[in-house]
């Protein structure tokens, strides 16, 4: 295949050259001086992109493992948490933590919309004796495109005078979308490097309360790799409990300095205006956009759902065949009924005009009913912005 | 800015990852058995993409010095060469020729068309006496958009039986549009490696004819970098009579290996693809192209002529700053008249797509009168084929 | 600094040009047909250097987590592993088994001896109860650079026809020290990326016998992220049950192919001649080889000790700062007391030669008593190889 | 072949992985602003290398572009032109001389000295006439490791009042030896980029005095590609008159800034450091040094003379089959008889030592007559410094 491939799922997201570059950088020791200023630069740049005072710890590992350590440093066996179901990585991590040993409460939520707030406010009043130890929001649902109004989620946990540990799940959204840890006040929000941050995946993250640091001390899930405490240790002498991912480290010193060349503020303002774009592109074509809220529209993908009968991954079989373009597919209950396009990470206006024309050209190919003009209408978007 | 930068310039072209990294080797030693591998596997290679079973012979210098390397190789102090101006490159080839000493008879050609075989053919009858030692044709036209039908030229000059060597400039053909060296019975095809080769600039090539290389043992323009003769004698036992620029041959290489394995038969039509498609904006935009034959339209260029009153450079700069867009300007009489569109070496449909998409934006945004649509057009016709 | 770090602590170890370029392409969607392959190389040519027809399962991780994931597969809270101590990683993985939950026999051992199969027999013997579920076997004991004979190993737990899991990490002897899971009958073969594979860290490893994966079936310590079965379902169809390290899986193929290009039995012994060097200048220099048995002595690391009353670490920051080498520290008990010489992975005469010509000087420097010609030494016994 | 080749020819030296990387980066079109911003970075930091306020002129090509264009842009057919041949690389750029059609007065030289200060002097008080229009000096002599005294020569110049132009080559001194265009009132100060300046080959340059540049405008040599006057018009704005090799100045930018980073006075200590190491270990083995005074051995490179009836080519066949290590030949006269070691650019203490081993083993493995202790003497010289 010639040219450049255009990696449009939401995320692993297209890593720059200087990232990469980054990565490929000679293995130095981690136990020497200039490995611990590279520590202290990396964890000094996450806690910006976190929005957050508190430590942030980085595991060697992917978003899955940040959502397992996140869970065996806070609770023991048994222990009761509180999820709502409103897509596949919510419904996942609930999955996590039941495999883990806690007592799973599910709720079901609306695939399509961000977390209810009000949702949460009466399943917490319901629990008035507190056995609700710790609450599961994903920010960002990668699987539906729905972005959580977290800041009232955090009201309505206030309103009830809910002690329970508040976890959320910034892996889509951190870097992309502003995640306010302090400002949320979130016990562990945790993320990992392949969207937003513009790296490869392998490293996971968790920015650590107070509160949740306090509880990982009486917390009886057995744990070792995710553990925070020898880590905080090592960390603030520049080093770390095992051999840390260095190259990734290296990527993310440079991708955290992109970051700030570019200003946080900037970067959140481009993916809104992106996907903006996008949706304007969706509505010509007469898609329907799976998350149903325009507030709650995700800035870093856009679900499309399938005219009736038309098979998602048939069509982005065609995308990818034939115009060598990766789109994202429909993830449990919704597989083969949506396609997602991933519009986040290092992207800017004609790469995202590129990808909507790969989508236009490869519904027309796979003979999906659609209308003409979705390419016209984001051009017409980016023009005026 | 984030995101990839959308180098369209008719060349420098964007290079694949795959020849960037080729070219962050570790630099070898050019007197070593290994390097003598090399030089092997890329002098065989560059034969395959001239189309020539001559010798093909490397310069570090980029294709202004493979031009300077054509005529002091095969003329001598006043000799008088023929040159058709139908573009810039032709003009500057002939200037060339001028500051060196030859006796250039520089015949007016049309911008924005191929030369002319039968003027090749009128200018040779005129010429009996033989004067006529060289005659320079550029193969494509980087400056219009304009591709010269290079066998019609042989069979003009056949006709007439003139015995002048024949020159062909390839820069901006070569591995993107068939070029013929043995076919042709070229003299000296002459070539870079930013273009279709899809290499940074930094080498030039000329392949040579047997009826050149005879020539260069009796042409006394004053030669030492240039020369062929020391150059074939080292070539044959793998190496160069200086130090050669070695890690753009690693990158030369992996370029070729990349062509090869694509097929240069698909290379050309992907090109010719791409081309029509753009060709199909244009006239959706009306806009005209400058180049005025659709059997002479460049699969590798095309240039645009603004609508009266609008200044290209003034377009391009703002499709630079505001999309990240380098389009290609109008050179030497055609400056800020025309803008041209770069469609060639490692480059598919949607990386196309966004930049027509850019183009169209800029048009826009620049208040260029222009019809909307051109855009859809390219996808029409990226869809049928 | 100019010129190259000598990194030559026991890993991470030098990273190839090759792998880092590997490394440094362009991440790619991890649910698509271009990865399935990716994924089916790596997993077949892992199970080569793990001498396994066992499956081999890859974690985004680095080697503590493999750690971590040998015992949640197969063990359950408050069963008895057995583990000798004798150097720092045996005492560690053994504080793991501790910490999540086992009950861990911790046999004395010897800090500078491989363990002693007699011993394996004799507390074997001990266990007529057959109470203990699993042995845990550091391969290649990195603290201290001696190396268990493994094959010796395993005939005593057959003489007493224990029935535990054998568990063996060879984390520093993968592609360094010859690695026989399936001639060992080893249930749990685990490892890391950045020692003999020539990678940097972030890929854990274990490779899984049937009789490991049947007790993971009744396994009831919590396991998700580590959980064997729905990677290796996951992995059947060429994927991964949560997103990989895709980069780091780039720069594995590379280095596997690296391997098989140089064949496995050269590299063991290209170990091996490198490691006797080292202990000719050693034994010349007059310091202590740490490990007391010749045939026990590591082909990737020599651990010196220092003459009473000098510091290693003072010696070891003196050639990092002066002559920009890496040397590892004593770890556990012995910090301070010895250094460790890394001579594995990407590696050769000359560097090797370098190395310690920085380890002479750097005891000239710091003042600590030897004697000179450790490098004639080495270069003695490498002219006869 | 498993780790690190040890490349000690005298040039292409080592690139360091940053210039790697920065000419991996990717191609920018060389209209653009970004580039004229490259261009006046280059060339500004090129004057301070140079010593030189006046201006540098980079050519896509290796240094014998760079004599070829010291020479077009200043002379005219039959200009003579003075020469000491005291080495192969003064040979060959009085034979550039002479093929471009000069009047060459090659006097002979010593090879293994400099140019004698005396004997320029008394060469052109003979010429009275002041018919010598340029005197061509290598700086430092690649083939021999001498370096010639050029403030000296200037004085010799000066005490005689000659007007000569006084055109000087750097290829192998610029950036490792101190150059000093505006000090020793150098006319035209040539070089390249793959010694000091720790790229790969590819780029040339003239520094021009004022004095040059009012000699290129009388100056009748036929040129275009060298002429400096279109150059320096192009550069004056950022760009270039042809197509520049962008990809090398990405990396040129980044030597220039290394090299600024460890300051240029602290290069040129290194460089004698290292230099001085090495000439201690080749007293010890006995090996006779070419260069006959203290005070002109080069800093970057010691060329020494094989035992009679041993040939240093075989040497250096077994020192790159056997230790991976590349040796400089004797060149022209010299072939056989010497081999070279280079010590420059991107290079440490352990580099040297490793190499300086792999000599040793290598005069030990191919039966040459030698005394053991070479490595041992630069050992001692380097710890004491």
């Amino acid at each position: 295949m010639s040219g450049r491939h255009f990696l449009q799922v939401p995320g692993p997201t297209n890593v720059p050259t200087r990232v990469l570059h980054a990565i490929a950088q000679p293995t130095i020791d981690h136990r020497s001086p200039e490995f611990a200023a590279l520590t202290r630069e990396v964890l000094s740049g996450l806690q910006t992109v976190f929005g957050s005072s508190d430590p942030v710890v980085v595991f060697p590992a992917s978003g899955s493992g940040a959502w397992e350590a996140s869970l065996v440093n806070t609770l023991s066996p048994g222990d009761r948490v509180l999820a709502v179901e409103n897509g596949e990585f919510a419904r996942m991590w609930a999955e996590v933590a039941r495999r883990l040993g806690l007592d799973v409460q599910l709720v079901p939520g609306e695939w399509g919309r961000g977390v209810d707030p009000a949702l949460i406010e009466s399943s917490l009043t319901e629990d008035s004796a507190h056995q609700v130890r710790a609450i599961l929001i994903v920010h960002n649902e990668t699987s539906t495109g729905a972005t959580t109004r977290m800041a009232e989620v955090r009201r309505a946990m206030d309103r009830v005078r809910h002690p329970a540990l508040l976890l959320v799940d910034t892996v889509s959204s951190l870097a992309s979308i502003e995640v306010c840890h302090d400002a949320w006040r979130s016990d562990v929000t945790l993320s990992g490097s392949q969207k937003g941050l513009m790296l490869p995946p392998g490293l996971g993250f968790n920015a650590v309360s107070a509160k949740a640091l306090e509880a990982s001390r009486s917390a009886r899930l057995p744990k070792y790799y995710w553990a925070w405490e020898p880590m905080l240790a090592a960390n603030a002498a520049g080093f770390f409990p095992y051999t840390p991912a260095t190259n990734l480290l290296f990527g993310l010193r440079e991708a955290l300095r992109m970051l700030n060349d570019e200003g946080l503020g900037r970067v959140f303002a481009r993916h809104r205006r992106l996907a903006r774009a996008t949706r304007a592109a969706a509505r010509t074509w007469g898609l329907q956009i799976l998350c149903g809220a325009e507030d709650e529209c995700s800035s870093i993908v856009t679900a499309l759902v399938m005219p009736g009968g038309h098979d998602a991954d048939a069509l982005r079989a065609l995308a990818y065949e034939r115009f060598d373009l990766s789109l994202g597919p429909g993830l449990g209950r919704l597989k083969g009924r949506v396609f997602r396009i991933g519009h986040l990470g290092d992207f800017n206006d004609l790469m995202l005009a590129g990808t909507l024309c790969g989508v236009e050209m490869s519904l027309a190919c796979a003979g999906v009913p659609f209308t003409r003009g979705g390419v016209d209408a984001d051009m017409a978007e980016l023009e005026t912005v």
